[in-house]
């Protein structure tokens, strides 16, 4: 299976993504992937590659480039050959499975909609993270594919999520929260009451009602469905305390002999414990909804997140994700 | 200066908000406080109140109770001898410089508006929670009061925000950030963009245009302004993931010996960080844009916090906030 991997996406390109194509190729005997940019910029870090994944690995040029900061819509029309178009249109033309990029975040989503396509039948596409939770894994969508939300993006969001979450993560009956200000019926505005009332009339998602902020952490239920401004909103904020956590651990116990003494020992553990909340850094993200595979990493990934995202696309593959959306969505057309 | 005080508000009520009055009088010889609510249920509680304090506390009569559950207008309206409406009403009539309440919030945010009434030129009110952020307290509004807003309502959320750090926070020219999903221009929504225009044009605030979820823990700005869904997302998120961390330490040094000596000697430090999370707790969040004080106390206050809450009342009093808030709009009209 060839996946298409945006070399120059992210903080860290080329550099990581193509240290993590190699750490994915090396990890799995059955992938191969088209790094996607400038051939010259490329080929040097691949030096190291070993043979056998070397030679699952080739290079696809392409000598434009999509800034974090480019307007999303109007870069990825204009830079057909950018490395995120280049990648894209690979996936259209069936000549690689799916794409990951670790770039601008806007210009993925915009591309998935104009490049790879929209599955018939889908609104407005949702960008999916797990987060960890206390108990489990909390698939948070959307996290900023579609800012603002009518009903009917949500219900569809709760479906693919739902779909997602049973193929991918083999949970048989996945439970969808819907994000609201609080748990009662009467929160929400008008888009989430008639979500609201939508999921509850849906025999296919295991709808479990309104969610709240302080559900997510706990891990109340599996899915957890949200307009993009909110996901966005929670996920960098999750991002951010997680720093504080860090920063305010080394400000309480520095200088002080004992609290030192005692972060010696629980170094693994406090470790263990900040890792929970490196989300996005964990894996990938899918954008669900398009007619083929999508996956974002985090923009400041390294190789070990790179080539977690390569194994979510090429397992969503493997179970033929796309595809097992496509049909649920047929069969209650 | 008298404060009333509802007595049936929160989930250890009435027993929380009358030690918490008792606290609060011990530790301000200036405080009275009115507690409202059935005589009958209040008094026993004040028994063990020293005799100097006692004289400073009464008890307003008041025999019906607005529930966590009922819906807000509705209730404010209908129950007129409601403790948070009795209170509400003496902070009309003058008899009372401001109330506070660990109650309902929408039903605060309606007794706010209905009773006490806005301030002549403010939309809507905003519901302010200080944050405690990497090196200062960023102060978050709104959480609650106003769900989904136009971009006036963010804009005079944003001026009242920076009075209220001025007067109340010492802080000169305190910076505000409008909360949007990423900082680059082009972020945000219809109403989200309009305000940003409004906001860089006002020389009475400090702008610095859009921050996102990350910058909040960071402590970017002072004020962190957005609409009272996000807010609400933010807020109880936060609370969540501090519950998280606390149950994560838990059980990663459960049971295994070196880390469970770390955390012996760590427990101060972490339990000082863990305080970093719990917002609404260490005080109270005062409801912006009415036209009296009122104070906003979290629903599972113990004593401290409504000690707190009365406290946070108490100083906004003294500055005479209201009217800075008045008079500011007032200059600019």
């Amino acid at each position: 299976m060839l996946f298409a991997l945006d070399a120059m996406g992210g903080d860290n390109a080329p550099a990581e993504p193509c240290k993590g194509a190699i750490l994915a190729c090396r990890g799995d005997g059955e992938l191969s992937v088209a790094l996607v940019g400038p051939k010259d910029a490329i080929i040097p870090y691949l030096e190291s590659a070993p043979g056998e994944a070397r030679s699952r690995i080739s290079v696809v040029e392409a000598d434009e480039v999509i800034g974090m900061g480019d307007n999303p819509s109007a870069s990825i029309r204009s830079k057909k050959n950018s490395s995120l178009r280049v990648a894209m249109e690979m996936v259209r033309a069936h000549e690689a499975v799916g794409c990951i990029s670790a770039g601008n975040t806007g210009a993925i989503v915009a591309g998935g909609v104009l490049v790879v396509g929209r599955i018939k039948g889908i609104d407005r596409p949702g960008l999916a993270v797990p987060i960890p939770s206390l108990k489990k894994t909390t698939l948070l969508l959307d996290v900023g594919a579609t800012v603002r939300c009518k009903a009917l993006n949500l219900y569809q969001f709760a479906r693919m999520g739902s779909i997602y979450m049973r193929s991918f993560a083999g949970i048989e009956n996945p439970s969808v929260g819907l994000f609201s200000n609080g748990s009662e019926e009467i929160k929400g505005d008008d888009a989430i009451s008639e979500a609201r009332e939508m999921l509850a009339s849906e025999s296919a998602v295991n709808f479990e009602g309104f969610v709240e902020g302080k559900d997510i952490p706990i891990g109340r239920t599996d899915i957890v469905v949200c307009d993009g401004f909110t996901g966005n909103a929670l996920l960098k904020f999750g991002e951010g305390i997680g720093e504080l956590v860090k920063v305010a651990i080394r400000e309480e116990i520095e200088g002080k002999i004992l609290p030192m003494i005692g972060a010696f020992f629980m170094k693994p553990a406090l470790k263990k414990m900040a890792s929970r909340f490196e989300y996005e850094e964990n894996g990938g993200s899918p954008l669900l909804g398009v007619d083929g595979i999508v996956v974002k990493a985090h923009g400041n990934s390294r190789d070990r997140a790179i080539a977690g995202a390569l194994h979510v696309a090429s397992a969503f593959a493997r179970i033929k994700g796309t595809d097992a959306i496509k049909e649920s969505l047929e069969s209650r057309a």
